[in-house]
């Protein structure tokens, strides 16, 4: 973890609530972020916006964000793109501005992630979703994101031989931590015993699936040599970067409860980082399902494999355990912004390595580990930062 | 033009034939273009895919074209993303691969480009294409790119007393280059005389249209210490890369002729590479319309304002001439591969500097030029390529 003149920084973050804002168009909802994340960094102009970004052809018949949210911001000349990987595009974003300004051939970059979803309704909706899983083998059967993801979920229970009821403690965590979270979608805790009410289809729950919502946030990178006079929040650095990519079906996987994606991007990372999983203070994982959130925490070697379901206890995953997860709610609680879910979580550990994270804080955290999935971790992004102590 | 160690080499190119493939999908096209770039760079391995395209949502039901290429070509693991920016995603797709090898994190980098338009027809196939326009302010009044540039067009001629019969050498200069390639999707040269005949829509023509097509081309870009033992082709560098916006919308421009991204691509990728637009030996146009065609010659500074139009003759833009352009038939009458068509550009302007353009050959060429456009030049993506003589 020496720093090195190729560090890069994270000058300014900002995040909007997350919900259902049928008022504001994708349009506003971008220009909101950059703006909020540019003050953040003292004004700092981005060279570059990379725009995290799943559906906004479909939902909003508007494509190349990067440009229409670079004028609209005030930006106009920079250099703008839409970057998408289903609902890893926020990752990917990040990813992809991290090797800009580390090219040396730009000083600043932006990672944008919104998402504007809520205006569409019933049918069109789960088939805007289903784009994101292979349109010939899987969408073309009928198969949905959450379809398949409940699927697995079954054989999950099955093969393991686990009591669906054992994992109420991943909803009750996630819900705990945005009850104090304003940006969350719900702020309130779960009540005691709902979880094992709430079953919507054999065995997935009401609270396996994280509510899909608008919202979003940026991150603005820089080099240390590149920050702007006066700037004086607590430094954070990413230190490792990885994007992985699985194939896009899951029957082509040699098991489907084994995601390999997952666990190669955090090997990668951490390995980039000079750091070992086990050395973070926080995963933020990607909790589009309860099934999202057990298969991440084996394939990153929190649990071995058909143990992760194990660690759904306030003690271990809690904002005091062993491995916080989804420290302001996750995807589950705060909301899942779909394309833009990965730069909330750069925001979130961000505010977390700064001392920032007001009730959600993790005390005295240094590493953090987040990880972004398209699909069922078909693609895989993860980051790890690091608040600067030097 | 010192060489550096930092120099980004295009160690292997490809391209399917551009035209109506209605029993080839998206995922076929785009496995064979990553295969046939690979056997051309003796094998070498992409540790990362960026794929541009434009329309897989709309027209395949298929986001995440990063991940599934990546496994369908066999590289399953790798880095996976799909870049938008409208039609200009090809050229975005190389600039990020241009920064991805020029970080150090990565070793080879793959661009790809893949449309595939044709199968969807009518108002459909209008209505996908206005994305890439701003959806409030006018794609909603019913504008789709080629009937703004059509607008456009009437104003150009207007405004600098034009005969619209002038411009007849823009697309009778295409269709000769093009009625020697043999992967264009119109191989024969115009008649004498069609070209003031075809008028579609007061005075734009059939010819000043770039037919919409399917297409795949890819580009393998890697460091010099990386390529393959035993690879021989002639080395051409990328020396100098930009990507600008502009305004989404026309209106907010102040005036609709001058497009300020075109002028400042030119100027900041050429500045990259240390040298003047007027060094190149070619000049590969944006020529989606006969207005782009005109509209970038001037904003890259090989007429004034208002002028452009003149340089429609075989003795300033044919093969031999002043300043080539559409050397293998451009968008016009190669085809239109939309988010493939920077990707082509690149591949056309690698052949010219190896050499290998046979009967498209520029004689001599050792310095190219690429500009690849977004909707009316909103974003606009140019790369330097040089053939390396040392």
């Amino acid at each position: 973890m020496d720093k090195r003149p190729s560090d890069v920084i994270v000058a300014g973050i900002s995040q909007t609530p997350v919900g259902e804002f049928w008022d504001q168009s994708i349009r506003q909802l971008g220009i909101e972020a950059i703006l909020d994340a540019r003050k953040d960094a003292g004004g700092l102009v981005p060279e570059v916006l990379y725009v995290g970004n799943l559906l906004a052809v479909s939902a909003s018949r508007q494509a190349n964000l990067g440009t229409l949210l670079a004028e609209n911001a005030g930006l106009r000349g920079i250099e703008g793109v839409t970057v998408e990987a289903a609902d890893a595009s926020g990752g990917a974003a990040l990813r992809l501005a991290y090797l800009a300004v580390r090219s040396g051939a730009v000083n600043t970059a932006m990672a944008l992630g919104v998402e504007k979803f809520t205006d569409v309704i019933g049918g069109a909706s789960e088939a805007m979703l289903a784009h994101m899983l292979d349109a010939d083998y899987e969408a073309a059967e009928g198969l949905t994101p959450v379809g398949l993801a409940a699927l697995l979920f079954k054989r999950y229970l099955l093969e393991y031989e686990v009591d669906r009821d054992a994992l109420a403690g991943f909803p009750e965590t996630a819900h705990d931590n945005a009850s104090v979270n304003p940006n969350a979608m719900f702020k309130y805790p779960m009540r005691p015993g709902v979880y094992q009410q709430a079953i919507v289809s054999e065995d997935f729950t009401l609270y396996d699936v994280a509510p899909y919502a608008d919202g979003a946030a940026a991150v603005l990178l820089t080099r240390e040599d590149c920050l702007p006079v006066g700037w004086d929040q607590p430094r954070v650095r990413l230190i490792g970067s990885s994007l992985v990519t699985d194939t896009l079906s899951i029957h082509d996987r040699h098991h489907p409860l084994e995601w390999d994606a997952a666990r190669l991007s955090v090997e990668r990372a951490c390995r980039a980082a000079g750091i070992m999983p086990r050395d973070v203070d926080f995963f933020e994982v990607h909790d589009a399902t309860t099934l999202h959130t057990v298969l991440s925490l084996e394939a990153a070697g929190f649990a071995s494999q058909g143990q992760g379901w194990m660690l759904g206890k306030p003690e271990t995953i809690g904002l005091g355990g062993q491995i916080p997860i989804t420290t302001f709610g996750g995807l589950k609680a705060r909301g899942n912004p779909i394309g833009a879910a990965g730069i909330y979580q750069a925001v979130e550990a961000t505010l977390q390595l700064r001392g920032q994270a007001g009730t959600n804080q993790v005390q005295g955290a240094k590493l953090g580990l987040i990880q972004c999935l398209g699909g069922m971790a078909s693609t895989a992004a993860v980051h790890v930062l690091a608040a600067d102590n030097g």
